[in-house]
């Protein structure tokens, strides 16, 4: 038994013990969180009780942002002990799947999840998670920005798949927190130069903090226009979809230069329009990423050559007895707001 | 002034003398040509007067998949001689824009199209092309296979850009001609084994000819189960959508292993719908093409090779004189037919 | 213990009884071998002792390439029943390595492989091996043809990583048993033609039986100039070198095209002098592999639908009770043996 | 006739008047040199006369490195005007031919560069080249910096053939001026930190002055040795060989992790020993470069962003009147010489 964050239903939250796996397994840590962030898909489990196929339906802990401390080492790990200060990957794959050996562990289907249906989180005290998906945090990454890695960990994969050309300019539609991110990941990976769309002012303040960022708000006027005119007619040679938003799939195309490159990387809740024969005339290639395999060490490598300052996003702390006050202020989706993150008691 | 197949206006044909271009230029050659395909895109221009933006608003000849014997070589033509029997790229790029730098050539803003409005095709007894873009044919090539080049490049760019892996499993979805020849195309390129799926008998008797090449009709139920079935639950490596439809869309995820991809052969007139999720969790990548660039020599090197033979997919052929019954014929878009030619008076 | 062809020390090999491991563990299978071919470093730890810093210090079994039928299943094998045709993959690593993640999992340094000391290889009537690197024959595939799966492997991943595009021409240095393979797995990946170099007549009379192969004699002088010629010029877009010898590294720059790919796939004993700027001023890119990794199930797809035809390359066949003489045959290279295979008791 | 240094013959300069071709073409530009910078091969020439092939003949004016003005536009020039700031990419390929059309422009055989051999170079008050060639530089953007994108170009070269992954190490063998800008080049293509190695104190004082490099003594141990405890026995992602030196060469498999690439970017005068089977055993990517093509947009983007700072590099400025002691000062080779320019009289 131990204490949690605990989703009973559609939004009713408890901080309450219940009982949590806590066997130590050959290869496992246990691990005493320290920082714990709330995602979009916390959120949406906390006020919908499902995310497609994912249905809660039974009380489940939520939060799958983690750093913590180990704590304690199973008899097989070698490369962990106790004091090591790590950030956690939270999806446990079967490595020896069809998918895993080709390199894409995070497509295997029976790859398992933290707070994701029927899987706890990580929002307690203490977990216990295999070694070999915990990952050192350099002495000048702290806590926080290790708790961040996960989200960050979704920008990088995205960058990767790009494939960006050093000298590239990108577009990224959509300022919130993954969008955000996104833009950085982005400059840290080769671009030069990132757009970023998006209606709201505060987002765009924000963005306009980082150098390499130009925040163009998508009121004035279609975002292909302003693109054109900045890219001289020529477009962007990346796109990152950011927003899940049906309508900016719209005249998507019209963003990007010849054989350039559209990745998906915001879930639209139903099918949107795509046309295809704007794609063809281009040759664009539309790329898309589920979570993220083989980024966590190349995340916290950028992190920690300070390519990447995750510092402005961090924007409401909570104490972990606080966290049901933690999750109705992000359910407000407050304009200022960016990633609100929980310290736990540890 | 020269005879040829003029498109007058929406459904109107005319064999008839027309003023066409003669000049010869330094880099250019004169080609008596010999055989000509009929496109589906050059019935579509005589049944609807245009595709998309281009508009058919002058008489215009019809005709861009042709071979022919070089008769007249340019001052600075040295590839080239009179009686070398050649087939014609129809696209004439300017090489040293942005696009074509990259390798795009086919991408090119500025690129002229045989009988794509308002640029003159090549249903006519002599054009004059630039020397760069007439490949020379084997002498186990024959004319009427030399016209096939046009459209087997198409689907050589599609299975180039689906970066086979030796030993793939293909889908093509359409079994018209170039879903037919995808098919092929995608065999010669590495796969093991193409699933065709089509609607209509005649179509995948005549894929059954084929060694490799397993055909199967969408009316059997959902075409992701007959894939799952065929691939113990796994999916396809690659995805060819060559019928342009927009239902094809629907579910076609499921027709993929993780990290799959899907190519987008078939031209949808409007937009589809896309169900971006189902591609996401998979991580599939959409790749678009527009006619090619670089493949006319693979191509011919494929049908020298004997490794793709395209015979038994030209199923009419008539004469110069009979070219507008030969469209007549095309547009009746009958089962058996899939490739009419028309044999030149040169 | 069970009988099984036992390498004692350099040059002494024995039939014998051994002391073999026989758990079964919960994810393996015992297969009854039906036949096991004979590799060149097979033939290489009899005769030397040793490959590199592979050292035979204790007797060991031989024999790493081999079909046969399972006769028993661990408690959690799902995919696999007693009365199953396989081939079997020799290299058994850890699926979970960092190297294994990537999709790499033959780089993985802690990876053991049959016959390669200190581990036995499967020249004796049962081996036990993980269920998850045995591979189902179809039934059009002999158990002859399984055992020529795993060198074929070799071959089929050179021709992945060679990156081949569709009509692409390649160039083969060496038609012992993995160049003709070589030549094969090339023309069935989307080569038009292969031209194969050899000083031996046998060897590239064998070659000379498949359509698209092109035998040339290394002896009728350089091979650039042979390849210039056949390709007006213009150079190969592949070459795969399968020799390890290192003249053969000499000028191979002039063989390729600009941009072209070169494979290394014979393993040279010692260093070779590479003229970098010759690689450099046509920007060509050298390949190499190391065995072969998610290669096993597609290089069964090729065989079963005919697309590459082993039975001419094996020459020879002997008795398990033989098998000495068997590898006193290959030690003798004679220039018509190609692939030499024992047929187990089973 | 127009002043210029013209190198007479191996090691004489002189500054004098010299016929050069100065018709303005419909598609060139005249340009009025503002600063040229000397690179190593300038130097080569003038100490050894030739490189490889390439051997002076005849007086030709050197230099390839320019920024300057424009100051007349050829009839069917539209996108530059007179006044515009530019630097100029000084190689002039067929933009049709058969490498060129493939991306590849810069393997054009045909191509002309300035400075080598017969071609004349361009320190010179005027210059004439072709429009689409030169490119306009920002308002933030120096002439001098201008002057560096050139050799900047042959960086960024590299860094995309190696296909950064974000996050990844890198290791530059080498600190002369090419080494220093790839490590700075590698930073900003994603990579997280560069490992850079010298045999001089001068050369590691100036890479410690960026962020992100980590300055490593070639004579502290065998660089192998270095690189795995930096990277706890896993190994860089990628190696920059820049110095050119076969010793470079020995053991340099050592320093990449599994599935690692190396890049060639110095060009060693006589072939070297590689050591193929320990490219073998990781399979090793070896990618090589040639000058640059489709890069000087993006070079200079990353100027403009100031993502790459090469201000620290230019440590040495000499006047037109002087370009002769320039050179000699170069030829010295101080260790404390980096880049050095040449202000044109403009």
């Amino acid at each position: 038994m131990a204490e949690a964050l605990v989703l009973e239903r559609i939004k009713q939250l408890s901080l309450r013990e219940i009982d949590l796996p806590q066997d130590l397994g050959p290869g496992d840590v246990r691990i005493r969180t320290e920082v714990v962030g709330i995602c979009g898909s916390d959120v949406h489990y906390y006020l919908h009780g499902r995310i497609g196929p994912f249905v809660v339906r039974e009380p489940m802990v939520l939060g799958h942002e983690a750093a913590g401390i180990v704590v304690e080492v199973g008899t097989e790990v070698a490369d962990l002990t106790a004091g090591d200060r790590v950030c956690v990957e939270p999806g446990v794959p079967d490595f020896s799947s069809r998918a895993a050996r080709l390199g894409l562990y995070n497509l295997d289907p029976s790859l398992s999840f933290w707070a994701t249906p029927p899987i706890h989180g990580c929002l307690t005290p203490e977990v216990v998670h295999p070694a070999n998906l915990c990952f050192k945090l350099p002495h000048n990454v702290t806590a926080a920005q290790g708790a961040m890695v996960e989200p960050l960990a979704v920008c990088i994969q995205a960058a990767t798949k790009a494939q960006i050309s050093p000298g590239d300019k990108a577009v990224v539609l959509g300022a919130g927190p993954i969008g955000l991110m996104q833009a950085l990941a982005a400059l840290a990976s080769g671009c030069s130069e990132v757009f970023i769309f998006d209606p709201l002012d505060n987002k765009l303040a924000l963005a306009a903090r980082y150098d390499g960022v130009t925040p163009l708000y998508s009121r004035n006027g279609p975002p292909a226009e302003q693109i054109s005119e900045a890219t001289l007619g020529w477009g962007a040679d990346v796109v990152f979809e950011c927003s899940g938003a049906s309508a900016a799939f719209r005249g998507i195309a019209d963003l990007l230069r010849p054989g350039g490159t559209l990745v998906a990387v915001g879930m639209p809740i139903d099918p949107v329009a795509v046309d295809i024969v704007s794609l063809q005339v281009k040759e664009i290639t539309l790329r898309t990423i589920f979570r993220y395999a083989n980024v966590y060490d190349r995340a916290i490598n950028l992190l920690a050559s300070g390519q990447i300052n995750l510092d402005p996003l961090i924007t409401g702390t909570f104490s972990f007895a606080d966290s049901i006050q933690a999750f109705e202020r992000a359910s407000e989706g407050r304009p200022d707001d960016v990633k609100i993150q929980i310290i736990m008691p540890g």
